[in-house]
C-alpha cells in the first residue's frame, strides 16, 4: 500500500515517462506491428535518449547496433519495452532485472486477460521483477508517450510525426488515448504524458497520480479506469490531487453486461458502480459519461483561467443555434450572462443587432461580409464581453470567414486569459474547420465539435472551479441543488 | 385549421419543393450573399427548371434574362424567392399574386423576428399572399433545397457542387441544416427535401409531415420545431405519419432562459415543455436532445431495415471500446445479443479470438496485419454474425487498414440489408476517416463518428420498430421498463 507513495516508486515512473535510455525487445521485421515500428517511432518523433534494438537475429537495424538480449546492453537502461509473445517475457523480464533496468512496458499480450495460464505467467513476471526492484506496466498495453522528449512506445504505425505538447495528462485501461487511434497532431491536441495501463499488473493509477501531481508539465489528469485496485488509496490519494490539479475520469461497467466484458478482457473484476460514483464525489473527482469527453473536456482545463462564476456569454451564428446552445447550458448548470449596459453598448457600435446575449452573429452577416468581412467586427465584441464583470466564460462559435485570420483576430485576447473561453467553427467544409480549429488550439484556444460540447466542457471548469474553491462536498450538494446541475458530478 | 389538409396546400407545397420555375427577386451583384449567390447556386447544382433573375437594375446576368419585376415575367412561375430588404417585401409579393405565382419563399429578415414594425409588416405580406392565394415560407430563411432536381435557394455561398439525393428529409426553424453550414456533399449526406420553416408565417411543420407522408423519395422525417402553432393537429397528423415512417423531433426550450431566447429571435412564444414531451410520446414522435442527433440518427433509418429486436452484436477495436460500448448501448435498452454456437464457430475459424460478443478485433490485429489484411477477415466474420437468428442489429468499428477496399469488402453484405448495421471509423487520421465514412455511405451503410453516437442511432431504429409494430403507449410503457430504455423517448 506504501510502495506508491515512496521517493522509489516515484523515481521509476519518472523513468518510465522520462527514460534517458530505451530498450526495444521484438520482432525488428519491417511491417505494421513490433519493434521495428516502435524503435521507428522513437526515431521519426524525435527521440533524443538512447536506443537499443534487442533481438539474437539482427546485428543492425534503422542504422542502430542491435543487442543480443537486454543483459548484454552495456550500461543499466532506465527502460525496456517489449512486444516478444508471452512466452518469452519471463526470461526478458529476467535479463532487464540483471542489467538493472528501472521499468519496463510489456507490451506483449497473451497474459491475464486471456486465461488462467496467462494469469499463470503475469504472476511469474510480476515475482521476477518485484525481486529485482524493476516497475512494470502492462502486459496488454501501447505503453507511454511523453511528446516534450519525442518517447512514444506504441508498436502500431503512427500515420503523422509530431506530437504537440501541453497541459493534458492522458490515462487509459486502452490503447484507444494512442497517437495510432487518435489524431493528435491533426488535431493541435497537447499533451503532457499518454500511458495505458493495460492489465496494471503493477504500475497503476496511484502511481501516475502520485508523478502527474508534481509534474510540471501536467495541469489537469484525464483518467479512463475501469478496475480501481485499491478504492480508499484512490480516494485518499485523488482528494489530495484535486486540491492542486482537476482530475477527470470515465469509468464503464455501468452495467452488467459490460461488467462481463471487462472481465473479459483485463481479467479483473468491478466493484459495484454506485461505490466508485460516491467515491469520486467524495474526492472532488469529475466523472464523464464517455470517451469524447474524456479527451475532449481536460482542453479547456488545460488552456483556461478558471471560471469564477457560472454567467455565461454566447456568441451564435444563429438565433435557432442560441436557443439549443442555451438548453444545454441550463441543463449544466450555467446561466446566461446578463451584460452590462456599457457591453450593450459597445455591441451596438460594433452593430446594433449583436446587443445582446446571446450575440447573434447571424442577422448581420451578409452585412459584415459585405463591409470588411466579419473577422474585422470581432476584437471589439469580443474584447467587450470579456471586460465585462458580469461575464464569467464565453462560448463563441466561428463562421468560417475568419479563416486564415485567426492568429491575428484572436491572438491578443487569447493571450489575456481573463476569462474562460471555449470555440467551435460553423462551417460547411471539414477540411476548412479542421484547418481553423488547428489556428485556434496553436494559439491557445480549445475547440469542440459543436455548441453542445463545448459548453459541457466549460461546465465543467465552472464545476472544478468550486470544487477547488473549497467547497465541502455539503456545500457542494446544496449548490448543485441551487443550480440544478445535479448530472455534473455524476 | 383545414387548409393544410386539402387537397391545395399540398400541390403548393409540392410547388415549393418540386417547382419547374423559380424567379429570384434580389440584388444581382457578384457577392458572398443575395440574388446572385442564389441564381449561381441553382446553376452550379444544376437545378434544370427556369430561372427568373428580377432586379429592374440588370438586364443580363449568369447568361440568363433578367426582369424588372416579377409581374413581368412571361408565365405564373411556380416559386418566387426573394431576399430584397423587408420594405421592399409586401409589392414582391403584390407583384407575385399579380403573376399567379404558387408559392413564395422570403429569404429576407427584418419581420416578426425584429419588432412590432416587423410584425406588422409580416401580416401585411401574408395578407396580400393570403388574398391571392399564394403559399408563403418565411420570413427569415434560407428556404428549400431539393437535390434530386438541383433545387437550392440558400442566398449563401456553398463550397461544394452536388448535393447526395438519400431519404432523410430535414425540416428546421433555423438555416442550420443548409448547404452553406452542413458539409452535405463531403458527409455523403443523402437528402430528400431540406426546408427551413423561418418565421413560419404561412407554411409549417403540418404542411411539410402532410407532403412528406407520401413524397416517395422521404424515408424519414427530421424536424426542428422551436414552436408548433397548433399541438391539437399537430398531435392528429404526426400519429398517422408515424404510422408510416419515423418522425425525429429536436424541440428547443426545455430552459426559461432559452425560451426567452427563442421569442426574441423568431419572435412567438413556446409552450410548456412537459406539454410537448407528452405530446411527443402520444404520437410516437421521438424526441432527441440535440442538433448532432438531430441530423445523424435519421441516417440509420433512411438506409436500414428496421430491426426486429434489440439485440446487439458488436464489432470493436480494442476490448476497452467494447466495455465503453456496452454501457451506453444498455444505458439505450439495446442488449448484448447472445452469439450461437455455429456463430462462434465460424468466427473462431476466422481467428480463434474473435469468437465471442462483442467481437474483439483488438488481440488479432498484428496478426491480420501481417497476413493479408485485416479487410480479409470481414467478409466471413459479418456474414457469421448477420446469419445468426441471436442479432438484430450490429454497431461495427472499422480499423483504417480497410481503406480503398471498403465497397469491395463490405458492398455485397449491405446489399442484402438483412440486418440493422452502423459504421464507426477507428483511426488515427481525420481525412482517412472522412474519406471511409464517405466510402461506407456512398454503398448504403450509415457512419458515425463514434461508438456512442452509432449504438445511439441504432437504438433510436430499435423503438422506432417497437413503435411502428404497433405497441401502444401503455404496452410501450411497460416494454421501457422492461428494457430500462425510458431514455429514449422523452
Amino acid at each position: 500500500m506504501t510502495k506508491s507513495l515512496s521517493r522509489t516508486a516515484s523515481d521509476a515512473v519518472d523513468r518510465l515517462l522520462n527514460p534517458r535510455s530505451v530498450a526495444v525487445v521484438g520482432s525488428l521485421r519491417e511491417a505494421r506491428f513490433g519493434g521495428y515500428v516502435t524503435t521507428n517511432n522513437l526515431l521519426r518523433f524525435g527521440y533524443k535518449g538512447k536506443i537499443y534494438p534487442v533481438n539474437p537475429q539482427y546485428e543492425r537495424v534503422l542504422d542502430l547496433k542491435v543487442y543480443p538480449s537486454v543483459k548484454d546492453i552495456p550500461e543499466p537502461v532506465d527502460l525496456v519495452v517489449t512486444m516478444a509473445g508471452a512466452p518469452a517475457v519471463p526470461k526478458i523480464i529476467a535479463d532487464s532485472v540483471q542489467n538493472r533496468a528501472r521499468a519496463a512496458i510489456i507490451i506483449s499480450d497473451g497474459f491475464g486477460e486471456r486465461n488462467e495460464d496467462g494469469k499463470r505467467l503475469q504472476q511469474e513476471v510480476n515475482r521476477i521483477a518485484e525481486s529485482g526492484g524493476l516497475r512494470l506496466l502492462g502486459p496488454n498495453t501501447i505503453g507511454v508517450a511523453n511528446p516534450a522528449i519525442g518517447l512514444i512506445t506504441t508498436p502500431y504505425r503512427v500515420t503523422y510525426e509530431k506530437m504537440i505538447t501541453g497541459g493534458v495528462a492522458l490515462c487509459a485501461q486502452t490503447g484507444l488515448i494512442g497517437p495510432q487511434n487518435m489524431p493528435l497532431e491533426e488535431t493541435h491536441y497537447g499533451l503532457s504524458k499518454m500511458c495505458d495501463f493495460g492489465n496494471k499488473c503493477d504500475i497503476d493509477e496511484i502511481d501516475l497520480l502520485d508523478y502527474l501531481v508534481d509534474d510540471p508539465d501536467t495541469k489537469v489528469i484525464a483518467m479512463h479506469l475501469e478496475v480501481i485496485r485499491d478504492g480508499q488509496l484512490f480516494l485518499r490519494k485523488a482528494k489530495e490531487v484535486v486540491a492542486r490539479k482537476p482530475v477527470i475520469v470515465l469509468k464503464p461497467g455501468r452495467t452488467r453486461d459490460s461488467q462481463r466484458a471487462m472481465a473479459s478482457h483485463t481479467g479483473s473484476l468491478a466493484g459495484e458502480d454506485i461505490i466508485y460514483d460516491s467515491a469520486f464525489k467524495q474526492a472532488g473527482v469529475i466523472r464523464v459519461d464517455n470517451f469524447r469527453e474524456l479527451i475532449d473536456i481536460p482542453k479547456v482545463l488545460a488552456t483556461q483561467p478558471l471560471p469564477r462564476g457560472n454567467r455565461l456569454a454566447l456568441v451564435t451564428i444563429s438565433g435557432g443555434a442560441g436557443v439549443m446552445a442555451i438548453d444545454i447550458a441550463s441543463t449544466h448548470g450555467l446561466t446566461l450572462a446578463k451584460l452590462s449596459a456599457a457591453t450593450l453598448e459597445k455591441l451596438a457600435a460594433v452593430s446594433p443587432v449583436l446587443a445582446s446575449n446571446p450575440v447573434d452573429l447571424g442577422p448581420g452577416l451578409p452585412a459584415y461580409q459585405v463591409a470588411g468581412g466579419i473577422a474585422s467586427r470581432f476584437p471589439a465584441m469580443i474584447e467587450a464581453i470579456l471586460d465585462d464583470e458580469n461575464v464569467d466564460c464565453l462560448a463563441m462559435a466561428c463562421p468560417w470567414g475568419v479563416r486564415g485570420k485567426i492568429a491575428d483576430v484572436f491572438g491578443p485576447m487569447a493571450k489575456r486569459k481573463s476569462k474562460t473561453m471555449v470555440v467551435w467553427v460553423a462551417g460547411p467544409s471539414l477540411s476548412i474547420a479542421e484547418e481553423m480549429n488547428r489556428d485556434f488550439e496553436a494559439i491557445g484556444l480549445p475547440t469542440y465539435p459543436d455548441g453542445d460540447s463545448a459548453i459541457r466542457a466549460l461546465s465543467v471548469a465552472v464545476r472544478y472551479s468550486r470544487i477547488q474553491a473549497g467547497f465541502s462536498e455539503a456545500k457542494g450538494r446544496s449548490d448543485e441543488a441551487i443550480s440544478g446541475q445535479g448530472d455534473i458530478l455524476r
